[in-house]
């Protein structure tokens, strides 16, 4: 059996990849007494008079909801808010497996931003976070921001941030493998769709020295008339020079490529065009920007992809899990920038320097070490930036 | 330590009754291709395909939503959403341990008719079921009545039909230690609110003799200016002969009385004018319209309340996981009077012919036995009702 047919028999097998279980014995009736009345109307009368009691006396402080509005779910676009709950049960198994964090598979069948919005909010009290997962671009990055807004838990988009945090990691490694310098690199991110604007804000959060954008129709640059108001705000603060044209135009000198686009946008040709010990980073799945032996006919030193099956693989599943955990543990208002930072430093230091090489700048996907070390890194820059509650 | 203060401690050591667990196995890179991407893919564009696979790869058929607003919380009131979810979480402890069902707590931050139902319909994709918990009347009545519409699956608001269910196993079993039949009975329902009301449509589909619902401004009969529209649909189906008056003016000759209100509104001398062999079930709580040994100075031959310390406590909680256990087994697309019925009989049948007495009519609300032969019974009036899928 290949993999389709293997994962088509295994989700008939669990039937649901999840299975809520109690904590509390139900044994006697006297267990009744405690875990429900009229024993349970203590811990209510306590968080009745302070709210907060709530992470003390329930689950709330360790639960995050995984929900989409299945707009965009994987590469299959929008399949539906049905068809969506195996990612998100999925998801919700990684939270567990690797974050100890209890997660909720939830799918909204709205794809009104107010609507979708107005749900979750409606429904944040009964969480310790939020994960949102495929939500089509550009509604993803508006449901985000408002319900960051009205929400006193962290909202996190993964498809946006986790992307973005695995990304700077190889950036980072990249740095250390060619000694470049972060203020010193020329970045060219194609795909102007939400993952890309992340990754382009946090890497202006990291001083990257000049970062560029290139969407569907060619460079972003301030001032270009055909783009949404998201890309707007970034063209602003990104392309320094205001290149204009096409991506082959924005790669010439480029240290490093990220694609978060489609299949073939990248030639072997423009990569030669690029700056000495390139990367290049094609996360298309499941077929990149540029097959990586393509890549390296061109001239790169180092290439990334999303795939497993090639080296330095870069997969936001290092992330998410740590970054939820560490904002947990501390009751974080939000998941900011400086904590995102610190994951993707966490995250690159999981390659030590006697690993580090052009073929190994990204730890392995499948890392069940990883998750702590990021929680830590985490929980310090969520205390560092004051949002740590506890 | 007496009973509070054990429940806020074991609530404290629990920090949540609730936990996640995958059934998946992910120890490994290969794992995560099975379980997430690119395997779960495959019954992704299934489920697209035909939305009823859902059943078939997801734990959507085994999943409820417990869901409050918080409004009235037990017998605490408005309390608030947050405060409401020991509770909820406790109902999903008892869904799991009775009924093997995997429950999800929620809580909705609003208090809006429109804002809940709309919240609860767009996730409703996420559930197999919804069960209602502990929300005011009559708005209770309002939202249970329109997510049944919106929804294709099962929407039970406990606080009414659980408890109307339980309520009619008692008087069944009242018939058959008194040998009166149902309908030559009389039954005064003290409390027009959502349980009394439930009840007495309950009846009324049982062919109980002669109902009559007594509100917080007298008996209840078609006409009556002063009630709302849900009391006026039940007032128009109940209380033949139009008696007017107050409670006292009402339980003359009653057969049963059911007190689903507030403390101390029956009194000896009111029972002492009921029916030969009456039977008096008082459900307030923690104190009941009338103590049992003052309803047994006024003559009443059976007493229910409740209380756990008083014999034949009548309990919800030995009807609601049968009864989402048996819906949920035949994906029923609703939970309609024909299997309300079947629990009630079912619940009565669990007190065998030996056993009855008037001091035992109903079996011990801690029951793990119960709940399988409540199941099997709502399973099959699910079929001959129509509403089965599967």
């Amino acid at each position: 059996m290949d993999t389709k047919e293997r994962a088509l028999l295994a989700h008939e097998q669990w039937r649901g990849k999840l299975e809520v279980k109690t904590k509390c014995r139900i044994a006697s009736a006297e267990d009744l007494t405690i875990a429900y009345t009229p024993g349970v109307a203590e811990p209510c009368l306590k968080i009745k008079e302070d709210k907060d009691l709530q992470y003390k006396y329930t689950g709330r402080g360790n639960t995050v909801a995984v929900i989409t509005d299945g707009t965009a779910v994987l590469g299959l676009g929008d399949i539906g808010p049905e068809a969506g709950m195996p990612v998100m049960e999925g998801k919700c198994a990684l939270f567990k497996t690797f974050a100890d964090i209890d997660a909720i598979p939830l799918c909204v069948r709205s794809k009104d931003v107010d609507e979708i919005v107005r749900t979750v909010e409606l429904i944040a009290g009964s969480f310790g976070g939020i994960n949102l997962e495929d939500i089509s671009a550009p509604r993803c990055i508006e449901i985000e921001r408002r319900l960051k807004e009205k929400c006193d838990i962290p909202v996190f988009h993964d498809d946006q941030h986790g992307t973005a945090v695995v990304v700077s990691a190889a950036l980072l490694n990249t740095c250390r493998l060619t000694g470049k310098k972060l203020e010193d690199l020329k970045v060219v991110i194609n795909g102007a769709g939400a993952a890309g604007l992340a990754i382009a804000r946090l890497l202006l959060s990291m001083k990257v020295g000049d970062v560029i954008l290139c969407g569907s129709r060619g460079l972003l640059y301030e001032g270009k008339p055909d783009i949404n108001p998201e890309q707007a705000l970034l063209a602003a603060m990104t392309n320094k020079n205001k290149v204009q044209g096409r991506l082959s135009d924005g790669i010439v000198g480029a240290d490093v490529f990220i694609g978060v686009s489609v299949p073939g946008t990248l030639t072997a040709e423009d990569v030669s065009k690029m700056a000495d010990k390139a990367a290049v980073f094609a996360l298309a799945n499941p077929v990149p920007e540029i097959m990586p032996d393509e890549a390296k006919k061109g001239g790169a030193y180092i290439v990334g992809t999303g795939r497993s099956d090639y080296p330095n693989q870069i997969n936001n599943v290092l992330a998410f899990p740590g970054i939820f955990r560490g904002a947990l543990d501390v009751r974080a208002s939000d998941i900011n920038e400086e904590m995102k930072m610190a994951a993707a430093r966490a995250i690159a230091d999981l390659v030590s320097d006697e690993e580090l090489s052009p073929e190994y700048i990204m730890a392995p996907s499948f890392n069940p070490e990883a998750h702590a070390k990021v929680a830590a890194a985490v929980r310090q820059a969520a205390v560092d930036s004051g949002v740590a509650r506890i």
